[in-house]
């Protein structure tokens, strides 16, 4: 039996020439497999006849976009992930996603081997190898453009000869990544550090600087999970969807940032999330109020850790796992309202109530009511400042 | 000799008050130390000529400003301290220095006592105790308000009665701290945490909705201080008053939050801090182009619990001197310039340029010129995934 | 309806006395509650008849060592918990344990306060305090040793002259707690941080420097739970139990440090745990041939927090119980054999086996059948020294 | 001129026939370069004149113990680094002092490229090369074992064809590599991690089941440097040899381990460090009594970072430049005398004494002379209590 090699496949130039060119190379065949995280664009049944038509055995394609929703960006939301605390990590949930589909694709159509189309010097290629190496040991990977040096111009070369079916012109001056938890550019001028973001960069969000009115939305989270906006029940991808078109029309979101890629560079990137911040902005007061003060300090130190095992390419680790069972557990409580202003490109709660409250108006009020017990104090404060007292005598008593 | 007690003066109500009840209940000379932390306000003179009036022994007024701006508010610029991720601990920094002060006029005045305005429910009442612990452990302390219960409304009844020169009337609804690095705002309304602040809490940062124009500036600085702007040598006190006013124009530093207060309860906080955040937010960037990655991982450990020990009233610590000598040692390579636009509430860089960047065009670029060796990759794939990898097949293997 | 205070009782002098000076004080029936956690000494009968016989309403003993081993000793097993590195937190697993039979019985028989028998300088009184808060928020504590100034001799004193049935004459020259987890002891010659402890202070273990031969046995782990010792089934009581007497046989388990209380004091304490260290060695072990790498690295980082938490009395937080998930989850592949010696005082591992074990021959070995693709190696070491080597870069760049 | 290569040479098979074999392949001179960091055995004198023999241009040799002590196992001992915490990292340390001398070695003889014998499946080839890359990043590096599969058999072939001074049949049945620090041993029964050490295997250390006399010795630290031995001034090296000497007769310091590597394998690994696990025992005692108590929580954390990075080859990176800092920091006070008992395979601390003491018996002390104010105990207790209380209160409001 003929061999099959699955390929990560997005439509474009690059992975449409692929599919006759790993035929070609290794005499296998061709599955194209192309998931809907939310990326909009061409339909997904034009992009199946596009991987057919390139010479494809088969073509799949699959809505994963309440999956994508529920399983990648809810963790990174209850997490309020943020890499250097900046970046909703937007393509690093979306790689093991794929992966998954992927792996699922080998098994049902017996394919030994995968293929995608990354770079040498991208995260993504580790997330996609990582990922294949931890849910089918055993598959192969083979990743064209890295390890056989293709180039832009080869591609083109290559589809025009063939009469593949693709518009070799229509290229955007920018490399974009794009899903429902947000969208990330790259690009040539940007690359000079010093050159500010242009308007045209942009499409998930409007210009903050225009002025508009202020939209004003209420959030209700159900143990970690928004579930209703403006009391309106949603579903975690309509949570994103609807704040991305209300945030992003305020210009919510949009991030410029130089960041340390795990291949040991740094590179300089231009986000759009604005769904993903709103909703990282809402979830995080809502734990202000309802996470009890040490849990929170140390769930600071998971969330970076849980979000640069992520970004690293390491969703599926055992230690990834073993922090989403921490996470879960602080969730429990976190339940309740969040009014959220947008505006101006900011996302700022400006009210919070929740059954669930840890704060006691009776106990921080300075007015009537106020049953905090002051004399307690004196004995906390003297013990509390003990140790540094005692290092103080020790000093001076040196210094002497 | 008659025994002296140092007491932290405001020329506010309460401290004015305790001056003369200070010298009744313990039969003590009272010395008022009053510090100009770029609060603003009263002429530093008015409030000594008051505190004499009220019957101090003693009345000194010290202008720390750039003390404060250098000693205390750039360490917390360096260390990027945001409380709860949000917060610029404006009030736990001018606390030690005041403390600083006070121990300096105890030594200088034979005073074997200092005396605090704090109440018994708050942080400042720690940070003030455990510092004067620190610098002078063999002084006392005493509170009227927290260990005597002392009562706006007694407080009134007492200044009428002897006819002190303060206007009991003149009362702000909010509770209010305020220095160079910010503002900090509490209030009987502001206590029911659904409620949203108004503008008439605001005095730093114009309302950021109004439309006006963007500004722009240029900030540069030298091993994590800033040093100029816009090309104009600054000091570090200089640099946050201008930012204050610029950064304020525009609505920046307004924080909205609920927090965990070290005595245990959860309390709302409105602050404004235009300075502190634009310049925390063009630091962090400078970082990102100049500190290694572990680093800077690692470094926001440190600004997590060097910002948790602040906050805790813990500065005269031996654990916070050593973070310290951490964070001076990554400050090495701050060095460049970051340009920030001003506008709607936001500071967001968008141009960074640093002779010490660790941001390598060739070996970030996709274009020509491109110097990294993507066959490295492979290889660092590979081990990356490996303890993934054994792990996953041993996951595999028991799932058999 | 008189009231009721249940009372933490031991069956000793101070406890005894406490029976007659609560009721005396209080005007309340005292409800006495003995718990043994495996202890040892007075049978459980004899302290509950003592208990009435000193004017208890009720006297309630519960056999908890079970319940102790599986649900406090074996999370503190799981979590490798050595406060400071060297102490498995003995008295600190009791107290919520004890804190848990002290709120039932406060239900079952009415009571609305408990008592207990803790000085103020220690870490017991914060253990049960803020235990029964986080069980029993509405009940009251008292602790007549710590806030009414109870001695020793106004115990003697008052026993003598009620004619109360205890022999205060019978009294250790240590202050001793002790469990099935371990023993500690503190006395007054100790507290010489210089002297040296004797033999007459250890009672579960034997000499370690006396000759006797080498004790080898194996344990048995599923899922991080001892299950057998060479090859015979034990329940974790009995594990423990087991391996205090062979361990004990062998001097293993005796600890001497100078300790950092809560309280903010430093205090020095001598333990014996030779159950405790025996399993934490053997366990411990088995975590390395079965937990994947960044998975135990972060775990340690969790046990130290878990056991500072736990020495802190923080049994019953929401922190404690989110890293309790975290452990629970590490521990489902840690299943496996370790053999053990015991000799000397040293418990030492020289053999492991697992069917989860993550070492694999064919990748470590040196010899035949090396599957190693050592190939891979040089892409690896390349980009996992890139940001240290960009980083060397520029500062050569720097230093000319 | 003819192009030069320095080879880390160590006098052995591999490293001898690598200078022929580099000189053939390459057609470059050969820089053999070895470096005394205690290794004992052969004269290094002997070695030098053998790599002449083998063909080398120039053949360095340095003695570099004191170095080694003083910049390599004086760091690793005041930050107690233990490897998955028993460990103490010894072939970690001399990785980058080799590579420091490689570099001086490639400036003064011209060379521009640097070889080693390191493997591609152990951690020494990245500790080289990325020391190499930090300290000379244009340096090139060849790994002949590594990057040309060289194996024992051809080694043996080629010294034999080409009559190189080499025992070719003198060969031990273990992998070992040693320093002042400590020994690391790998051997193929070993690969079995059922099997037992056995005594053969070890070198640095007695048998400690054998009986002996026990032996009785007291440190002193300055700062953290052990200074002397029983009063008897030493440095650094006399240090760590002298235990080596005593501790090694004793049977202190066996070490038998399952092991993370860093290219992401587990191996079994025994080790003999008795001078460095007897001091580290003692340093940590020594820490115990004079660091304040949240800093020694914090170097914790930051001794298994230090402790990782050095495992894994970033001696010379930036984030391991800033502990140093941090650790030297906590280092001022870590002064005074430890009494450690050396038995049976045992280092115990049994007495402590310094003028930098934060133990202070007057607050420890049960007896007569105590001056702790219990009376501050119940406040500090029901604010150290709160958070965990309200919660409490939360969940039972939620309970309902």
């Amino acid at each position: 039996m003929t061999e099959r090699v699955v390929l990560a496949y997005s439509g474009g130039l690059d992975t449409s020439v692929a599919i006759g060119w790993i035929a070609q190379e290794t005499g296998a065949e061709v599955v194209a497999v192309a998931v809907d995280v939310g990326q909009g664009g061409e339909d997904m049944e034009t992009i199946r006849q596009r991987a057919l038509a390139c010479g494809a055995v088969e073509a799949v394609v699959a809505d994963a976009r309440d999956e994508f929703a529920e399983q990648y960006c809810l963790p990174a939301l209850q997490t309020n992930a943020l890499y250097m605390e900046r970046y909703p990590v937007v393509s690093a949930l979306s790689r093991p996603l794929i992966v998954k589909h992927l792996v699922q694709a080998a098994k049902m159509h017996g394919a030994d081997t995968v293929a995608h189309g990354c770079t040498g010097k991208g995260n993504d290629q580790v997330r996609f190898e990582v990922g294949i190496g931890a849910l089918a040991p055993d598959l192969k990977v083979i990743a064209p453009v890295r390890d056989y040096a293709w180039t832009r111009e080869k591609a083109i070369a290559w589809a025009e000869e063939r009469n593949l079916p693709i518009d070799v012109n229509k290229r955007s001056p920018y490399s974009i990544d794009q899903n429902v938890w947000g969208r990330a550019v790259e690009t040539g001028f940007l690359e000079d550090i010093w050159n500010a973001p242009i308007e045209d960069v942009y499409s998930y969000t409007q210009d903050p600087t225009e002025p508009r009115d202020a939209d004003e939305l209420v959030i209700t989270f159900d143990q970690g999970v928004p579930v209703a906006i403006d009391g309106e029940t949603v579903t975690v991808l309509q949570a994103i969807q609807e704040l991305n078109r209300r945030a992003g029309a305020q210009g919510v979101g949009r991030i410029d940032i130089v960041e340390d890629r795990l291949v040991g560079i740094k590179s300089r990137e231009v986000y759009e999330a604005p769904g993903a911040i709103a909703l990282i902005t809402a979830h995080q007061e809502l734990e202000n109020v309802t996470l009890e003060r040490d849990l929170a300090r140390f769930k600071r130190q998971v969330e970076q850790r849980w979000t640069e095992l992520v970004y690293d390419g390491l969703w599926f680790s055992p230690l990834k796992d073993a922090l989403d069972t921490f996470v879960a557990d602080t969730q429990r409580h976190v339940s309740g309202e969040v009014r959220l202003v947008l505006h101006g490109g900011r996302a700022v709660v400006n009210g919070r109530r929740s059954e669930q409250s840890l704060y006691d108006f009776n106990l921080a009020t300075y007015d009537e009511g106020d049953n905090f017990d002051q004399s307690l104090a004196k004995g906390f404060v003297q013990l509390w400042g003990l140790p540094s007292k005692i290092a103080a005598k020790r000093d001076l008593r040196g210094a002497k």
